[in-house]
């Protein structure tokens, strides 16, 4: 293997460890030392790849924040605030069912929360996306609506049902988000 | 004050403080020596009232555990799925609106999940409450709904609206979790 790809292959192994201890300790309660410790690496050899947690933290959420900005962007386009709730609310299913535990454990964890406050572009997309869903019903009850749907997909992804394929659940977490939203649920939509 | 009193007074500033941490660093990210450090008290004065994190998290959660027993008991003795779970939905918004950043703090964190695992008795209050929403609907529609609906409700409750008095959130909370459950929502809910 060449350095470079050798260079990848640990960036990506340091991700994926971190993912593991988020799951198990949540973000703010893993350190770069306990990431270090799991995969026996000096600090550092890690610090050849970040500097910090929050570094790490961004690669592993920048990805998904790529996905959502893509959802937000096409949503804004459609015409009419019912079809912008409602293709924000399939991309977003979709997008949570693909990285069930990782949207999961990312929604409200404080170190994510403290993450955002530094990343003024990423927090505008979440808001953007969250207007999208509010917008359906101006005023507190959109917006106690769209933060119910959103954080309520979110987590339910992460359950674990036994085996459901991810067709099954995304089409359960949307017609929950439309109902809960007073989107129409297409006929047959259970 | 008499000691009784004194050391009565300590235990609730520890839980206080250890709520204050829980909601900066997660559960799992605060240990009991975070908290002497905040309460400049020394680790064997906490010890004299909390040996470990999760003795302290249990005194957290002990009186929520309860109440939402008592939600649980009273939905159960109800007759029919939908009476139950609307019982319980509105209990369970009750709940989270009079303790809005505790219980959304406390939903889905890691160290919550591992205490749990350690407390049948209370995982099984929890699963019975699950079961009264995911009950309307008997397969795995009906539990994704139910992850759904008390997931975020318990989020959407610990959102800062601005001026938002509790009786308006609630209301918002329990017609959203009414809809996605496919209950009846009362005329003028929207």
């Amino acid at each position: 293997m060449s350095d470079y790809a050798n260079r990848g292959a640990t960036r990506r192994r340091l991700i994926d460890v971190a993912i593991e201890l988020f799951k198990q300790h949540s973000v703010a309660g893993t350190s770069l030392q306990m990431i270090s410790d799991e995969l026996g690496l000096t600090k550092s050899a890690i610090y050849h790849h970040f500097r910090t947690r929050d570094e790490l933290l961004s690669a592993v959420m920048e990805p998904l924040i790529t996905e959502v900005t893509a959802i937000v962007d096409a949503a804004e386009a459609r015409r009419g605030v019912r079809a912008r709730a409602d293709h924000l609310l399939g991309g977003y299913a979709a997008l949570a069912v693909s990285n069930r535990e990782l949207v999961a454990l990312l929604t409200g964890d404080p170190g994510v929360v403290a993450l955002l406050r530094t990343r003024p572009d990423w927090s505008a997309v979440i808001e953007r996306q969250m207007a999208l869903l509010a917008d359906v019903d101006p005023g507190v009850g959109g917006k106690v609506k769209a933060a119910l749907v959103m954080s309520g997909i979110a987590s339910a992804a992460g359950v674990e049902y036994g085996d459901v394929d991810d067709a099954t659940l995304q089409h359960h977490l949307v017609t929950a988000g439309r109902r809960a939203l007073g989107l129409r649920v297409p006929h047959g939509g259970g």
